[in-house]
């Protein structure tokens, strides 16, 4: 429990024998346990709910009038910096929504700055009105064809868990390391077999004997299903579904006709992933909720998804419930219906209401270390013409699978250049943790660009400075801008910065409201169209083309990956 | 994970890279997180369940048939020494049933022997096949009008918690001590609290506001429901619904309408209190399973609660499920309809087969302290007439309960005396524990005994000497005979014993086989019928006369206790 009330008081409260802190009059409380909708009124004292039903009195009464009181939403899964947010400002853009905890996977800013990029995380998020758990972060970094900024052991990893935060082993991406039995794979999870604590699964498509191993090496959930087999598969091995929707990862409507009454117990509903336009428009897993249930699902059923079964799954005793000793995290809506939330409670605190998060003391300013280190003396983004044909990156609109192309490059004094009348631009990816001075260079076709670059250290899972363009003058423009914020999104045209979303955090989060990150991504996005790209979002097609687990052709710092072989083939055919 | 194999042995097992263990093959699996009944073969190596599916080669390979695969039954709470077996004796007359593991709690033998009762129990049940979890006895003494073995303190309660089957802090029964605030009981909420550990309730009848405050306290379960709406209550409050289906208490029938899909899961069935007779009878979980069927419940939901439900209650992560990494627990039964159970696994090991437990090397033999100690020399059950009238119990054809009647009383020399003519006879409590002297002394309406006298070392909850008969010399004799057996129950007549049970362990357990205690109880219940007692169970009836919680007169060692005031009064009106 987490309240300064002595054991002795909380039951003189919830005898009626002291006033309540606060109650919560006239409302239809979800019942998680019973699966029902029952009238009561909720009393609050020293942070915890701690009487349900009827006769209390408090210093504070609110008519709720027949609204619908849920226990805070619970995000089983995801990663608070894909919303570019700081922990602070995501907590502005979720908490509003009702989410009253996260359970987050800290790897992008891992691969970064390593133990000090999770206890950033940590740090920032301290006494946020929305707990931010963490998992460790098992994959850093993901693969050995790039540079990250990090690389962390299961010695690493163990110094976490002495932060009450800190529950469990993330997401183990490296499902063939596990199944080919890698000793620091295995170290990895004999490290939380040891602590006894939960394993998060990253699994797409495993199946058969494969999968019955990956769940009995200790991994007892997964967010990867996209098919009803697949999810339908996890689930009998044992495995907690996480069902996905995010941004760009929409699973929810597929995978939810797995959904019976007697396995619903099992099921999570997570975001992963979401963008700041996403947060905004939709929403967190209050837009998790209506999805669900107007795709058939009993709305009950899909709250308790994001309360009482994600409370089980990680074992958060005191949350997940509105009942006696919980801790009044609650999340207020006018219907089950519409379920707009109105109002929402953190530890008893009024938090946020009609949609904004009040005021509160701002947390201490955590600063991140500086990360982006380049060696510009030994850069150079020339290509020597190595032949007549190269392997180019194919993209697709809205895919982060790309395609294998070889295709004739475009030649001038001795180098291969962009050729924008094929539409095929140059690339780089930049190592910018520690200075290394590698780059590598390659191109790629269907980014459209007609003029300028552009330069992001947002290049998953290393976050190298990915850089795309016409021209090396641009893209060396652009890769310097990038850095002289710290990291960051920009757009260059004729030597000129014509767009910028600064990342200074890790170069992967903003400072800023999402609103405004919103206005700069949108900005950004409207001067990428005007230099001719045609996809919805460069930014992030640019994001994964670094991303060497994804197929099929990967450009990293230390070159071109062909992601079925898993290993480097050169530019030239 | 319970298992000797690395996690690299997992792995390469559960692919099929070795070959398993043991394979069952052609059987319907309980999958017990979707709710299905499958197909499957399964892999057993290293004691873990390490594949469900196809394809998996073993050593030894059993052709089930069709047969269900059942993961191992747990009884999530009941008292081992009600059933009179030793940990050995009562593993031989569960594990035929499909019981795998039980959560106890050891309040019987703490009453009598505290700590090192406890610490006998998780010796004695060491390695057995049936995995004994204790629970820490939070209620010893149970009251402070009687004398029992021993105190158990929160700091005593917590130095148990070292040992790896300690799972919790067992049936908090003084709940009118939580509501009021005692600082001894809080202290036990308070280490439990701050150990973070699970807290059984007992609660019968607690409603409204209290039942929220003993919630609220941390207690977050209920095996003492009766009613419907006492259920639905306590369920909605937050508490595991723990439906009892006792030799004594039969609650299931009257409860099982509470659950619903939607609910279940917060539903386990639990023994509480099961005789020898009983257990021989009908059985133990699997006859809780077919009683639950027959009353209507989908018979995989009612494995659902004596495995998965029981595992997540009590935390036990590597139990409950026939999954990958799970415990190779397993009942197999012959169908849903009969389970009837035909091979038992524990950890992977054939434990029973065909009802009966297979001999294994028999655990080291560990002696219990010597319990009866009683000061002979100052022992006299005479009781001085001190007025026309007395108080006298009246008891109930099986029921715990009795009456407090006020009758005239039959006197001799100055004595007050047996009156067989009214079936009024006299009792005695005699403070076995520490010699100290104390000896309670009343009357007793209804045992019915026209002859000889009957004493027993089973006397809930401190377990002192009980002795009822028509003569002193009968009772003291019968006392004398049950000390000389170390503890235990006898009948005599006419000075000599004409039926005896010995329970020479804290006098509240046999040694011998289930069958040979059920043979000697059985003769006992005919000598006492011979007696004339038209009770069902005179033994039983007389085994809660010195419970001073159960309404309405009970005496103790101490004395008279009117248990609506919660003190003594008076024998002489």
């Amino acid at each position: 429990m987490t309240t300064k009330l002595s054991l002795n008081e909380v039951i003189r409260h919830a005898r009626g024998e002291e006033k309540a802190d606060l109650l919560l009059k006239n409302g239809r409380v979800v019942n998680v346990f019973s699966g029902e909708v029952l009238r009561a009124d909720v009393a609050v004292a020293g942070g915890l709910v701690i009487g349900v039903g009827e006769g209390y009195e408090a210093r504070e009464t609110i008519d709720l009038a027949g609204r619908v009181v849920c226990p805070g939403f619970i995000d089983g899964h995801l990663h608070i910096e894909s919303t570019m947010l700081t922990p602070y400002q995501f907590a502005r853009a979720v908490v509003p929504r009702g989410t009253t905890a996260v359970v987050c996977d800290p790897h992008e800013i891992a691969n970064v700055l390593g133990l000090d990029g999770i206890h950033y995380m940590l740090d920032a998020s301290e006494g946020l009105p929305v707990t931010t758990f963490v998992m460790a972060s098992s994959c850093v970094p993901a693969t050995h064809l790039e540079t990250a900024g990090a690389s962390l052991s299961a010695d690493d990893l163990a110094t976490l868990f002495d932060h009450p935060r800190v529950l469990g082993l993330a997401e183990m991406m490296n499902f063939p390391g596990v199944l080919f039995g890698l000793p620091d794979v295995l170290a990895k999870l004999e490290m939380a077999r040891a602590r006894g604590v939960p394993v998060d699964g990253h699994s797409p498509g495993l199946s058969g004997r494969d999968l019955q191993a990956y769940v009995a090496a200790g991994v007892r959930s997964d967010h990867e299903c996209t098919q009803l087999e697949e999810a339908r598969e996890k689930l009998r091995a044992g495995m907690y579904l996480l069902i996905r929707e995010g941004t760009t990862e929409h699973n929810l409507a597929e995978l939810l006709p797995v959904v019976t009454p007697q396995n619903a117990r099992r099921c999570l509903l997570v975001s992963d992933d979401r963008h700041p336009d996403d947060l905004m428009a939709r929403g967190h897993m209050d837009y998790s909720i209506r999805l669900a249930a107007r795709e058939g699902l009993d709305p009950v059923t899909a709250i308790q998804m994001v309360t009482l079964n994600a409370a089980e799954r990680f074992r958060l005793w005191d949350r997940g419930a509105v009942a006696p000793g919980y801790r009044a995290d609650l999340a207020i809506v006018d219907n089950l219906e519409k379920l707009n939330v109105e109002l929402v409670f953190s530890g008893g605190r009024l938090v946020a209401e009609q949609g904004e998060m009040l005021p509160a003391a701002p947390p201490e300013a955590v600063a991140a270390p500086p990360s982006v280190k380049v060696d510009w003396e030994s850069l150079s983004l020339a290509i020597p013409a190595g032949g007549d044909r190269a392997r180019v990156i194919g993209v697709f609109e809205g895919q982060i699978v790309t395609e294998a192309l070889e295709l004739p490059v475009k030649q001038k004094d001795g180098l291969a250049v962009a050729d924008l009348d094929r539409d095929i631009l140059k690339m780089a990816v930049i190592e910018r943790h520690n200075a290394t001075g590698n780059v590598g260079l390659g191109f790629v076709k269907g980014m459209g660009l007609r003029r300028g670059a552009l330069a992001s250290t947002v290049a998953h899972d290393s976050h190298n400075l990915i850089v795309v363009g016409t021209n090396d003058a641009d893209m060396t423009a652009a890769a310097r801008a990038v850095a002289e914020m710290g990291g960051g999104l920009v757009a260059v045209a004729g030597g000129e910065v014509v767009g910028r979303l600064p990342l200074p955090v890790a170069g992967l989060m903003s400072g800023e409201p999402v609103e405004a990150v919103r206005r700069q991504m949108d900005g950004l996005l409207a001067v990428a169209r005007d230099l001719g790209s045609p996809l919805h979002n460069p930014f992030m097609t640019l994001s994964f083309l670094a991303l060497p687990v994804i197929p099929t052709l990967k450009l990293t710092d230390r070159g071109l990956v062909d992601v079925n072989k898993f290993d480097f083939v050169p530019l030239f055919v």
